[in-house]
């Protein structure tokens, strides 16, 4: 295991009991667990094995956390939403990120069709240390809030949307031409991965 | 000919002699002639035979104009580009609407990651009558004007950019995909359409 | 809100509680409500909450209407579709119109393949202010419809048909590639956008 | 051989002493040759070795035809385009189903956008046996012609166009979703094909 | 109706309910009907209205036949498949030219991986008067049929397969891309296309 | 070095300087090296510094061969393709083969669309120990040769064709949904990779 | 049935009864047989006619197997995942190689992630015959086996992954532009093929 | 101007006039200028008004470096690529970093099908602070990379390649699936975002 962070399953084309199984054996040694995409089935499996995980049910997480990371909240990761139906893509980055030792803040539903509620944001997002946009249909947060900040920020294309969004499609090849630098992108719907690099970055020194 | 247009010809295509052979044709029984996707070697022919032509170089456009429309400014046609590169199709888009007799201005180079050079147009954007937002890359421009009015917004997603933005697939999709209500979109570099969509618009009583 | 537009849910996507928890806040200070895309279930559990909510099957819609807005019959928003299976999209595109003020006419299942059905309905076209085309499969009627009106055209492609309509795509493709002028584009299956745009056209002066 | 029909050698992508020299065997042992996708380069350097080889321009085909067909005239293909760009794709399939002894027609420039000037060739649709549609951007017409006629449609999508038609794939689709039964398609640009399959029809008994 | 046809009703994408009432209506003036993409129970409701209906379940049609059409054996539409799961498809367009009126014969399951199997059918392939060939796949059958016969060949791609068929989409290029000339190919999966346009070409005289 | 190999040089996207200086290092310490790829200029560019290197013009491929590999004639890869368009590819895999030391023969414009040709074939098929199929268009040359052998078939797509082959994509999909065993794909045009796969095989014992 | 090989059932999209059918033909007959893609179900019918069938539940393979093959253990074919989830697809290569007669070693689950997992494995890699690597998500254990090993490597894409892993396609680009020499590609999820083809080449002589 | 970066120009599609006047003006009240994508040409039109602006060839970057920007070593980005002729997209992204002031070091040509090679840089991947990882064809580095460091990894998909590449595509949704977590991608061939995105990581406290 890397120095610092959990161990972390992806459950999702597993059964229930391969789940279950690699989480025993990962608990015998491991102080923190994570098991994200995983089903409310196997959260209800795991914990009779391993009586202290948690559910946190919109992100479909398993967390086993038995040795708290401190994290100092002065320098936060910021989460940010399109809307209310990114949450759960968000909240799997945000809750990768709080189990890996950060703090994070969360502003939700702050799409570019209300250009307003996003500049109302502008304190925060000024004091952010790293910024996940997560936004589906047509991606464009992740642009006006790139051009809005000099730091990082990692953008996370959903699935969210219908028609000629193509399953995320849209919101990936928007991000990817954002005309704003400093923007990069993850795999569509993969609120991990951008948990796990914003917290990489925010733990530099 | 539809009364009060004048008659179009899409040159993209077509040979020299082509053009000049239909452009003479019209040049017989019609007043104004708009001719787009035209080469400066097309121009110099057709002026040859009709040399009252004009030759509007950034977008590509012959124009025939005997009988000037009058156009009042109150109502007027908003045009916007991200980029510089989008001038062209902008352009295009432009004259199609000035020489079909609508009042046109013009707000270029106001893309999303400098959101401060959009907010600063408010006042002629709540103005317009109808908006036409040209842009490449991500094509974000559409949705936060779209976010920004009550009025028709037609979107011209551009091929400009590279790499993923695939010929101007990820502009087309983003403004497609836009969460503001009130956008349609036309042909990726159709700025000929849009200026035609604007002003049966504009041009409504 | 927006002068005189009612506020709009979209339920895709959304739990039956998200729904009545959005519909039943926004109940409380607005006189208007519509909410696309809702299942029955949505209905059964918003009308608890708010009792003068109705359900329009066919278009999925749950609307509130407790002022309604007047609106002329001279000027109408005409909706089209090629074939009966547009219908739902149709139908959200015309609720949508009506609930925002608009006098709507229907003109169902005139789709190319069958011209004399379309050439019949030659008088309400040129009657109409704006006019939504529904289309799946070719799409082709958007493109027909454009060339015999000098009025905007908003195409609607949907995603009825199968094997190389890929959800949607070809219908898209065709209506973007129109060879009539005046013709813009909305998502697929996006009834309401379209339905926005047109009430938002048919409603300048 | 088979039976009746010319030899046919496909040019594109041959040199030109490649073409010469297929073309100066297939010449000692038939009488009649067709190259399609022939550059004026190699007919200059074909026409040197077999004087009586002919070259149409706007088809880009050499043919070599010293036995005449002969074809009567009341059963004939007719050669339909949408607009005049589609015309070197038309006149390879209306020159193949030529040389190959069939009696054929044209009617070109006759898109949907103008449904008026279709229905003005009742007449000949109606008259003719087999009908080949050629048309690029949205390729409505084979949708148009295969609703108005019970024989058999062939339709030739084109390349013809630009943007979001991403090179003939956009009338492609369209042809193939065409709601009009009766309709079949041959691949882009592919006037040859369709000529070919227009002329075995034709001559069924 | 057109001369000697029976009604068509497709009734993917429709209601039960739907399907019987156009059923019914279609009966009270037609002697013949056919309806595709039936299910079972779209049947059973159809055959109450309508007791001489009869359900071809591997084709999913259901055949309504008062007027039997007398049909030569002498000419005959030759329906081919490469495997055993094309049969479906195939059965649509086999039902569709019977009802039509057409003499059908039958070669399923001689996919061109055991080219001898398709050799030994040398001489009905010879004896046919058209050809409609339905496989998935590589769809590499139509190809060779088409390269044997001298005969107007109907390519159906079917979504048979798996992976990198993308729902037909592999067999679809393939047909498209036919080195064989007189192949044209109808939309994925379309059986009764094939059926109808070979019914049309084998009825000329 | 791989114990038996030639160094290789893939020369495309590089400089001519670089190509240069790569092969003047190689030739310090190897007795055989391969070039693909290689443009004329590149060639003479090369021979200046290293005297006995040969170009095989149609592979575009340069070749330094001081160590005369021996290689029986019992054991042959055999290179086939569909038309004569594929020979460029063709020659890529066979001179690569050749170079390292396998004895080659070639079967050339045997295309299914006139099986004949193929099953002439057949002596030559039976005994080949490797064969590597090279096909454009619909490529159904793999999965006919898949079928008539019980040894390892290596399908390489080339890009020859046009409009729906959409740059040698309709080939590869159709090689790799093959219904013939024994098939395995590499990438469009990379006659080098077939080559290089088919020597290792044949030179297993 | 070519010598040696049992005959093959590709079970998916076949009904229990017809799955059953082809079976009880085949065990008249042949002493061993494979049927791929089998569902449970089909397997319980399939026992009750052949009761000497075995199910290998996670490859989803039913096997009748009454003539063992000897296969020797110097001549293994090693088969390799990225990840557990690719196992379904890597069984159904190895269960199929075995039953053809073939010593079968397996190593799972290392993904180059962790790139020691798969340096650890260096003697069994040097020490196989022939090599199938599955790998889904970016597919590149394929590019760095192939560039440790002189040997045919046989790589299988599979649809393992999320988001913008396209149902395989990802995987299967990837492999298709691998930069080590050696690697064919055969269609997503093709368990079955790639171990025939492993097998062909095991047993070549 | 953000605080401490140089003002940047994007040249292509711009004409040389254009990108003249633009760097012109920046010229007059910025110490640093920075264009990327610009011809020979535009450097010596540029350079005949800003004397001292040189030219990175093969980054095609101008660059004016008034007040150096001091960088300390400890702290570098370490820029890595699969071959050489990713070189071009990997120097766009070195020289961006280093006229921001980062400290850059370069590990060209490490490409996985050679993974002794990357092996042998364990160290200095040890020691970097950021990485960007430039690779074109399979883009299997990034994955490779990221498996080996806990440090944020910027992945570059480059258009190096051929065939079913795609432009780039191949090697960008390669990336955008790496199975290692830490990972995040830029547009195809953007070495400015990515020097820009590893620039605001590197220079973070
Ligand atoms: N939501 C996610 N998306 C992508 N990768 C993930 C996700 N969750 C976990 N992972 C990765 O998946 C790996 C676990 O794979 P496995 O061995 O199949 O459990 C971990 O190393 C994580 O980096
Ligand atoms: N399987 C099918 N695929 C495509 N079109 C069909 C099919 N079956 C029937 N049709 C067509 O669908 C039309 C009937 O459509 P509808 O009016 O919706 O019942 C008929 O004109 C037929 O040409
Ligand atoms: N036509 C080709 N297609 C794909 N790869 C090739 C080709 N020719 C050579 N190669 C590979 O390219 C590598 C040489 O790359 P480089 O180091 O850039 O010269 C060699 O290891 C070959 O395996
Ligand atoms: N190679 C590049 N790729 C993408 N964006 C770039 C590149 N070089 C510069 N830019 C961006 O392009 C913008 C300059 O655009 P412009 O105003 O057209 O000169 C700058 O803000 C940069 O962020
Ligand atoms: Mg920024
Ligand atoms: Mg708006
Ligand atoms: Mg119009
Ligand atoms: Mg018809
Ligand atoms: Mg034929
Ligand atoms: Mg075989
Ligand atoms: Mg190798
Ligand atoms: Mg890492």
């Amino acid at each position: 295991m890397r120095q610092g962070f959990p161990e972390v399953v992806f459950c999702q084309g597993k059964t229930v009991d391969q789940v279950v199984k690699i989480v025993q054996n990962l608990a015998q040694c491991n102080n923190n667990i994570l098991a994200s995409r995983a089903t409310p089935e196997m959260f209800q499996a795991v914990k009779e094995i391993v009586p202290d995980a948690q559910y946190i049910e919109i992100a479909k997480m398993i967390v086993v956390e038995r040795e708290k990371k401190k994290s100092g909240t002065e320098r936060f990761i910021l989460v940010m939403t399109a809307g209310t139906s990114d949450m759960p893509v968000a909240e799997e980055a945000a809750v990768t990120a709080e189990v890996m030792g950060n703090s994070v803040r969360r502003v939700y539903d702050v799409g570019v069709a209300g250009i307003h509620r996003l500049l109302a944001q502008h304190e925060i997002l000024q004091a952010a240390n790293v910024i996940i946009v997560v936004a589906g249909m047509e991606g464009a947060l992740a642009s006006v809030v790139g051009g809005m900040v000099a730091k990082p920020v990692i953008a996370v294309p959903t699935s969210v949307g219908y028609g000629a969004n193509f399953g995320g499609l849209s919101a990936l090849l928007s991000m990817l031409n954002s005309c704003a630098a400093g923007v990069a992108v993850v795999n569509i719907d993969n609120g991990f991965g951008a948990g796990r690099l914003a917290s990489i970055i925010n733990q530099m020194r």
